[in-house]
């Protein structure tokens, strides 16, 4: 007698991709970014013929990680703008405060692999994209004024979370958070 | 008949500082943090003994660089909040998308050099304190709410101008540097 082969459809290439897509975070997270594409192989375990057939370069490798960490980002749509926002502020300043995004901005900005600025202004754009989208469901829902432009309020969200990880080694306080919420809040609601 | 020799109290030394000084500045603008001591002194046209012998290191270097930079930041002062707050945003912008800033800022993050990221804290202590020293007079005169947190302001104000140049090669638009401004004017004025 012998056992079937068990089918899981698609399921041993979801699973190597994740197992890529983490060796390379963890690298990341360790402040690493100059990993080779067999270091990756070893880490994940998987085969090194099978990632350089399918990750080819350090590029494609930074792009697949990238895929995963900037999924993690939810962004809430419950109707209510104001506890959005509040839920959301806290969201992206721990977010931001991750080591892994302390290295990605740092390579972006330092713009030390040729490309890479651009993969994560790519990756960033779906994010970016849903942000916007519950900003302009609080403008149609009539709780924030109409002459709100949500990539005001998106650069006055992320600005302030985003400066404290990148020039110090920890992330925003509580209090920061809110102050930046609040701030947001009162600048932009139809009726503050 | 002799000439006397011409006397410049400080006035050589200030020269050599300043040829020193803007030839880091050069070095930093031309996205080239890895100079040499010896690269600096030739670019500035000063005897190699003598800027081994002052600025030992390339950390006293930098130091001598980011003092002349950062002195460039001029907060005003005429008694209106609303106008000085316009006139910062849009010096502030501009300051934070020079080439020098950028490439400061990228070694910063990247934390490339050990002990920079402190160095540059240092030397934009003072700009926040002239800051800070602005919102104060615009609690005191009444202008902006009496809980008012300095720090919110400049978090609100610095982050969102950080973080174009940052992330692009564009500085902040008029536009973006107007909409970051009016809405730290709704949101801390305290009667808007």
């Amino acid at each position: 007698m012998s056992t079937p082969p068990r089918r899981r459809p698609g399921g041993r290439n979801a699973a190597v991709r994740l197992a890529v897509a983490h060796a390379v975070l963890s690298y990341l997270e360790q402040g690493q970014p100059d990993f080779s594409v067999a270091d990756v192989a070893a880490r994940a375990g998987v085969h090194r013929a099978t990632v350089y057939r399918r990750w080819p370069t350090r590029a494609a490798l930074l792009g697949e990680a990238l895929s995963l960490q900037y999924s993690r980002v939810t962004v809430p749509m419950t109707g209510d703008f104001v506890a959005d926002l509040r839920t959301l502020s806290h969201r992206l300043a721990h977010y931001l405060a991750e080591p892994v995004l302390r290295t990605v901005n740092g390579m972006a900005i330092a713009d030390s692999e040729p490309g890479f600025g651009a993969l994560v202004n790519t990756h960033w754009e779906p994010v970016k994209q849903r942000m916007t989208e519950m900003i302009e469901a609080g403008i149609r829902n009539g709780q924030l004024r109409r002459d709100t432009d949500p990539d005001a309020i998106i650069r006055l969200l992320v600005g302030p979370l985003l400066m404290t990880p990148l020039f110090t080694q920890a992330g925003a306080t509580q209090e920061q958070i809110d102050q930046t919420a609040d701030a947001i809040l009162r600048a932009f609601l139809a009726r503050p």
